[in-house]
């Protein structure tokens, strides 16, 4: 996962955009997480830290190793402990596919919006694996941009949103992950895995929704990736633009947003154990 | 809603189909359903009675009045009823828009799978809502097509699913109208509207739900408008086919399905009332 191929990129406005959606979707995605203390926590893939803060905020007897591939993630999220005087956390740079940890060497592993940024997240999955004790969970939280549906329906916009998938697959991920977390758990030898569905629905009776997801979360990411969309000529700037302001739409009095996150856990089961 | 126009037809097969229907989706849909003892429910469009059993179950201290345009299928609600002994409900034949009811008759109205088969559903809302007293309550219950994706993706499949919308559209329906309820409700003159999505997430640790709602309900369904999708023009028999398939693979052990229900509840307030 080379820095350089992150489809959101690393821009200023863009690190404002994560913060914003950790801070919008905090009760959703991680209400029932937490560690006990004591417990020894691989957060694989921390990015600039947005889910870091709410992780170690949760469970602040946890000792946590969070780890990214990216340098320049690691002093954002290094800076974002800091400022929050969170202590538990500990910051390593280094490979998903290459740490170097002994076998066994945690509790737990916390894994959240990166499988969908690489090209073999199944891969990956099973390379974590060893690094659990035998009983050891796992915790994946992800996306998937296919879940999308609005009200006002617009061509337009859905279009837009098939563009951002097909951005994300030329750099070797996949938007629509969230969906296949059973199979890839599965497939990668943990066991009890368990899948739940968090859809953010969104209509006028939130506000904090409206503006903190349908708009500053959503839409700003979709239009984030609009140059290089109309770039590609993958769709023209005027439906683009028409695309994007159907999205704004979705946020009006009389509209609706709706988009599903999945979160999953499983064990490392000892081999044997039944 | 003349008979003839309901888009998944009257077959004995069909009446199999939504009695597989409710019975799996009963706690998802129905478990915060509950009226008290005495309190007047009307039921519009019941259809065959497979969500009335569920209502007078729920409520049996209730008065429920429930009403479709069909002779027919009061006929087999009818027969439902009595098979389980079923004494709080009194049928009714008759049209949504012209319901021979005083104003204020009923404390709560309850609507299952009845708007998407109507051309306006706003206006049979805003038909209701004066047969309520004031204070009382609304429920809706729809699902939504255009929510529906799953894993191993499949274009035939998402086609034939856009094929289904597309023939409910012909006969004036809206397969889409579960993301819609809560500007319709807001635009036929309710208060406090309420939507809680209820998503269906079906993966192979849930066999009742692979059986019953991946194949038996949503497949099936999709299935059984295949002819007519053929005839139309709209696929050729081999994507057809192929579709069909696809949704039945997402049922083998590694594939994942997911479908969301809306459910809505508002109130008719006292004008003046706050």
């Amino acid at each position: 996962m080379p820095g350089d191929r992150y489809v959101h990129g690393y821009s200023p406005r863009e690190s404002v955009r994560l913060t914003d959606q950790a801070g919008t979707l905090t009760n959703l995605l991680h209400n029932d997480t937490c560690y006990p203390a004591g417990s020894r926590v691989l957060e694989a893939g921390c990015g600039i830290g947005a889910q870091t803060v709410i992780l170690a905020k949760n469970s602040p007897g946890a000792l946590i190793t969070s780890v990214d591939i990216s340098e320049d993630s690691l002093k954002h999220a290094g800076d974002k402990i800091r400022l929050e005087e969170i202590d538990n956390v500990t910051f390593l740079q280094g490979d998903l596919f290459l740490l170097p940890f002994a076998p066994g060497s945690f509790d737990h592993i916390f894994v959240c919006f990166v499988l969908e940024h690489l090209a073999e997240p199944g891969r990956a999955l099973g390379h974590l694996r060893p690094l659990l004790k035998d009983g050891g969970t796992i915790t994946i939280i992800e996306g998937d941009h296919g879940s999308t549906f609005f009200h006002p329906e617009n061509e337009d916009a859905r279009h837009a949103v098939q563009c951002l998938v097909r951005l994300q697959q030329q750099m070797g991920g996949n938007a629509l992950i969230g969906r296949e977390l059973f199979p890839l758990l599965n497939g990668a030898g943990y066991q009890d895995v368990h899948v739940s569905p968090r859809m953010v629905y969104v209509d006028a009776s939130c506000e904090a929704l409206v503006e903190g997801f349908t708009k500053l979360t959503f839409t700003a990411m979709v239009e984030g990736v609009g140059p290089e969309v109309v770039k590609q000529g993958l769709m023209s700037t005027e439906a683009w633009d028409r695309g994007i302001a159907a999205l704004y739409r979705t946020a009006e009095p009389d509209g609706v947003f709706c988009y599903t996150f999945f979160k999953a856990t499983a064990r490392k089961r000892a081999p044997g154990a039944g």
